[in-house]
């Protein structure tokens, strides 16, 4: 098991994120802890729970916690506001106090939303997550975004609150389906291409591993994105400067997201976030190697990384570049309607910059439609 | 005019208070210094809307704020999740983006609401609060509570969210209904008891002039009221240590507002949130006597500026003790059940313990509806 400690504002305590297999046993201890008043609240979905909520449940109550659990409809749709308040009710019900816990198990949707949820009952109280995909592990674990989701805008609706502890067990990685497997891929390409090159080179020798869902392999790669997020997110806890980077592929992402979900039918339901990115990756690093910043070399070297974990280098298709362009304005990441680039400059290395024009936007889009 | 800060944590920024006559024209300025990105989305509800929506607006944009308004329903019902979800709507569909500010015109209805959602929207943007209430300007403006109402349980889902700044306008009293005067003088009263003999001296001298609205005279109080409550604020910010102090009369006193929602009728509606802080201090102050706390005399002295100011000392009729107990423990600042009390050693002094009988409460509810 390796443990990372997360450095966190002054007014929120430091955590740990354990890494590691067979770590669900964890969740009684770690949420005790965190408990003065004995009870817990454990949110997760449907496909989660078949796997996990008998181990997780039990070990909460052999660590004397009085116990009650929601069990979710799986998916992005159940991070809503109006689910969100129907867990306020069961917590209430369940005579939940300011000293009890909640605790999610599951992936990225299930701790964003129990992470919100426990920031705003009675104003706060305590919150393990269990995460238990490769997203949630590398990503959603770290930095304390809680959030739901409004019909139009992600993420809309949500609160900085930190968790007073994090698991990541990677044996849980065993069930998870193929699809999202990749969507954590994605994200660990962007980690390596933002600030460590050396783990591209894992990457690259580690593939099969990865892909096979090698536990060691796992365990490895998962506390060293662990390691580079909290170190990314203690030095710069509030969005602004240096976690910005983390937005590489996201501001075109962002916008291939929100205008295949806006298509409709099959396209939009193909277009996982994990997709997104892995495009809005190839997008961002061709303006990059058209300004000059990123050498030939290295933006293929993401590609063929991205194609080897089963990511989209291109779209088989038009792509709407004057939508696409409208709906990045429209992100909550813009300011004033201007975008904010993170631009490789090598393998391990970004620049920021708000001067990327519409056409160069225009002629990436066109990239990615062409190949 | 007269200004105080309020210290905050670390992670947010130091604000200001301005108390004075005739202030909603700096609504524009100080609402303007938060927002960079020029927008603005005003809340209000229609009583208040009625009076001050046009100088408000007015200088919001004459700041050269684009402004956008929602005017809500008066009252407490107004305060839900629901209401917040209507205003995300609404927020999105005005284009407000992370640089933005919202302003809450009105009671503490009104910016408690309007500082939720501030505090969830993108994850927290800047908001001003302009009281226009006695209670909103003496307590609500002071701390960063924020919230909504859950329908067993006020200010169940919110958060602590600091304003940018605070204007409490004490011209705007004018308008203010005598029954909602009544409630923050209540709140007065008990600043004056946990916190400033001196204050309760000026309440017995000034005692008329405050309920004629004199301007001069409730610039002094509300000033002297919000720099009390700034210190005990700063010094603690989470509620936890010296803050609890702020809760004196609020144990039972919650519990019988509770009772009377939940007995409905008239005296349901009868029961403002004033009356019942006010039953709750006799009530606690009579613990406090039959301790040997607390003074015959100085009980007195608090029940006669409570009832010189048009508050309940008694219930006039019976009142369900089991009932308000098991409410009391249902609170959301019980902890495992465990009550805490606030009980006064004299006018201006208070101690704190959670060891109170249920015998004893029940005798301090026995002397609100024997007398």
């Amino acid at each position: 098991m390796q443990q990372v400690r997360v450095r966190t504002s002054a007014t929120a305590s430091d955590y740990s994120v354990l890494i590691g297999r067979n770590l669900l046993g964890r969740a009684g201890p770690e949420a005790s802890r965190a408990a003065p008043s004995r009870k817990a609240f454990l949110i997760t979905d449907a496909h989660v729970a078949e796997h996990y909520l008998a181990p997780a449940t039990e070990s909460l109550r052999a660590a004397g916690l009085d116990t009650s659990a929601a069990i979710l409809p799986p998916g992005e749709h159940t991070k809503t506001l109006a689910q969100a308040g129907d867990l306020f009710d069961r917590m209430l019900r369940a005579g939940l106090d300011r000293g009890s816990v909640v605790v999610g198990l599951g992936g990225g949707v299930v701790t964003d939303l129990a992470g919100f949820v426990a920031a705003a009952y009675m104003r706060g109280v305590a919150w393990v997550a269990v995460s238990t995909s490769l997203l949630g592990q590398v990503d959603a674990s770290v930095g304390g975004k809680t959030g739901v989701d409004h019909p139009e805008c992600k993420n809309l609706i949500g609160a900085f609150h930190q968790p007073s502890a994090v698991l990541a067990d990677v044996s849980t990685l065993a069930t998870l389906p193929d699809e999202e497997l990749r969507t954590g891929l994605a994200e660990v390409v962007k980690h390596a291409m933002i600030r460590d090159a050396a783990m591209m080179d894992c990457l690259e020798a580690d593939a099969d591993a990865l892909l096979a869902r090698a536990p060691a392999v796992l365990e490895t790669i998962v506390a060293r994105n662990v390691r580079l997020k909290a170190d990314v997110v203690s030095a710069d806890e509030r969005e602004g400067g240096l976690r910005r980077i983390l937005n590489y592929g996201h501001t075109i992402g962002h916008a291939i997201e929100s205008w295949a979900m806006a298509s409709g039918g099959q396209a939009g339901q193909a277009m996982t976030h994990g997709r997104a990115v892995a495009l809005g990756m190839v997008a961002e690093a061709h303006i990059a190697c058209a300004r000059g910043l990123l050498s030939a070399d290295d933006a293929d070297r993401q590609r063929r990384i991205l194609e080897r974990f089963g990511l989209p280098v291109a779209i088989g298709g038009p792509i709407d570049a004057d939508r696409c362009l409208a709906l990045a304005r429209h992100d909550k990441k813009a300011r004033a309607g201007r975008l904010w680039f993170v631009l490789p400059e090598g393998v391990g290395r970004v620049t920021q910059t708000d001067d990327v024009t519409d056409d160069e936007i225009r002629a990436a889009l066109a990239h990615l439609g062409g190949s």
